[in-house]
């Protein structure tokens, strides 16, 4: 395909436009990324909520999964639903906004305000597309402690986050030990296993056999690759349910009609529970940057970071940890939680761990569970103590 | 897109140039499908192994899964690869063609011979596409009684198959009862779940999503949605291995290089081989034809036949069952196994049932478990001995 004569660099949303706080860096602070290379100059959105102690001492570090953003406790600015964790932050919830001061960076090489392959490459004056360079997350969290830097922050009370988060806050925890009073990592694993691979390979796909993916330079073409992207999202979305809540959702039920039509439409409400997933998400999500945040999770392999062992990466860590697995996750089964406490253990590093049982799947985690929002404040609740944080 | 000029039927494999068996059936013999539609003309393409005996007494008629075909047992035309079941089917095996008859035979709406949306329909001179009429289990299996009433067969000794071939078994000896001394129903369910609907929505849209579908009219314009096909390969190849099987295959091993490449090629050995596993399947499979036959089984219920309570599918009859399942599949897990055995029960239907111990996932039906086959020699065997066959 021949370039338009006219460039349009076209995003579904104006960056620009969102709400939020930005913090820029210029040439002379690139982010020194793991593949050797140098991102300058470069922005990082975020949003806090609650407000930072005399002491700083009262900050926890939010980290998003892949799809999420910064919008983590208010309505979203682009499809006006509930923060992916209303149910989590707030005055009075387990991370409880009247006592801590909570920053929630979106990822670098997402879309939503921190620059990644959509915002424009000042090298050529257009979207980055895939000249982006391929950022991990190690990278991702050492863009967030410039945010951590920015506020004076020495010490960061509590990092926390699930899934792809849960990645971030392992790493946040093992390589800024001494800047991380307490970790919890939640739904989430040392490395992505072949299994998560394989399915972030074949979303990988799907978006990039869009024609209208353009090898990446769709914004210039004014087309969004939304077929291939839906159809990630479907196959992604259906690794985020289990079974048994897929079943009980839905079972074999009909959408809309008696009888089944013989035909191609959404006969079954999970068709077009799924459809209308896949057609949602691409309204807030850049194509480019699902390539590049699902291949940051493949990336990931803590132990591989530290010569192959995975409880040298506890070693001399003094951060306490809480686990939480859920019994019906099989994206991040309750296996690789045990894998990681076994480490923290080998390393006696204080780690508590808690498998909760739901049939919800890996979304578990994003949804308004007693259990898990009791274990969560009582973790907070303790860490505070051994801080020294006084009760509001 | 407008219909181009000149009409081109394109199709990658002459279906006339295949070898093996068929059977025409004329206007005044249609198939009557569950739709209310008639399907004439129509042709079955069948392979056979073995010889027919005196009284008819030793056919078994092997059913073939979503991607099967009737090459069971020997070379393939198209692939040059060993038949999905030439570990299972040959002389001396467990389905021994020195002693039985085996009929094997291309589902209706299949690519490899038998009618399918990718012949020619004789109202317009042009492929089906999907125009076809969406054909179920049932369908396919009165169009399989067609060719065992061909042979003048007035009872198969035993109809096996597994997956989706399982559900025909299981139609074929609820329906026609009378006519399957034996049945061996593996890795199968008696419905398909949500989770199993979902995972074939997302690739019939993938397949939907390439604009080289064209509609369903990719052979007009001489085109093959590959990209679109392929990605709906990959997806449910993941969902035919377990975890433990992509663990031990490849794990997080590289392909052919020492580190990681932060890039998008395929540096994980486990994206290496789904992107094989889709290149290849477009080269053996039409895209319309895997629309048609996910869509028979996600329509397929077997409790739904029969006003909801799966043991009234089994109410008289008498026909022998072995299930079979296996410890790590996660498509066709052992609970949908053993709600078939207690339906059986209810109705005093004799059946047995084993699960077997395998991290293969539910490709093990197709592979060489010594296990499986010492379970399906048994059970041939004792059916043998009951049916009055005698040893060779």
């Amino acid at each position: 395909m021949s370039e338009p004569n006219v460039l349009q660099p076209v995003a579904p949303w104006p960056a620009s436009d969102l709400p939020g706080h930005r913090l820029h860096f210029d040439e002379s602070q690139p982010l020194l990324l793991d593949s050797g290379e140098k991102l300058a100059p470069f922005t990082l959105a975020y949003q806090t909520y609650g407000a930072l102690n005399g002491d700083k001492s009262n900050a926890i570090v939010v980290c998003h999964a892949l799809t999420g953003d910064q919008f983590a406790a208010e309505d979203h600015p682009i499809t006006g639903k509930p923060g992916w964790w209303s149910s989590m932050i707030g005055p009075g919830k387990p991370i409880d906004t009247d006592r801590y001061f909570v920053i929630c960076i979106n990822v670098i090489g997402g879309c939503i305000g921190s620059t990644g392959p959509r915002e424009i490459d000042p090298r050529t004056g257009k979207p980055y597309g895939m000249k982006f360079p391929v950022i991990t997350i190690p990278d991702m969290v050492r863009a967030q402690m410039r945010v951590v830097d920015h506020y004076g922050i020495d010490q960061i009370f509590c990092a926390i986050g699930g899934s792809m988060g849960g990645m971030q806050v392992l790493e946040m925890a093992t390589r800024y030990s001494e800047r991380v009073f307490a970790a919890a990592p939640i739904a989430t694993a040392a490395y992505h296993t072949a299994q998560n691979i394989a399915f972030h390979e074949v979303g990988r796909q799907a978006v990039m056999a869009d024609p209208d993916w353009c090898g990446g330079d769709y914004a210039l073409y004014g087309k969004t690759p939304r077929r291939g992207l839906a159809v990630a999202r479907m196959a992604a979305h259906i690794t985020y349910l289990s079974e048994a809540a897929l079943h009980r959702k839905f079972g074999r039920s009909l959408q809309d009609r008696k009888n089944i039509t013989y035909g191609f439409e959404a006969d079954f409400q999970v068709e077009s529970y799924l459809r209308h997933q896949g057609s949602t998400f691409v309204k807030r999500f850049d194509a480019n940057s699902y390539l590049y945040i699902t291949r940051a999770m493949d990336y990931f392999d803590l132990a591989a970071e530290h010569g192959g062992v995975l409880a040298r990466a506890f070693e001399g860590v003094k951060t306490r940890f809480c686990l939480v697995s859920f019994t019906s996750d099989w994206l991040f089964p309750t296996s690789e939680s045990r894998a990681l406490v076994h480490a923290a253990n080998a390393a006696a590093t204080p780690v508590s761990f808690v498998e909760i049982e739901s049939d919800k799947g890996h979304d578990a985690f994003l949804l308004d569970e007693p259990e898990f929002h009791r274990i969560i404040s009582g973790f907070l609740d303790g860490a505070a103590v051994y801080r020294g944080l006084r009760r509001r």
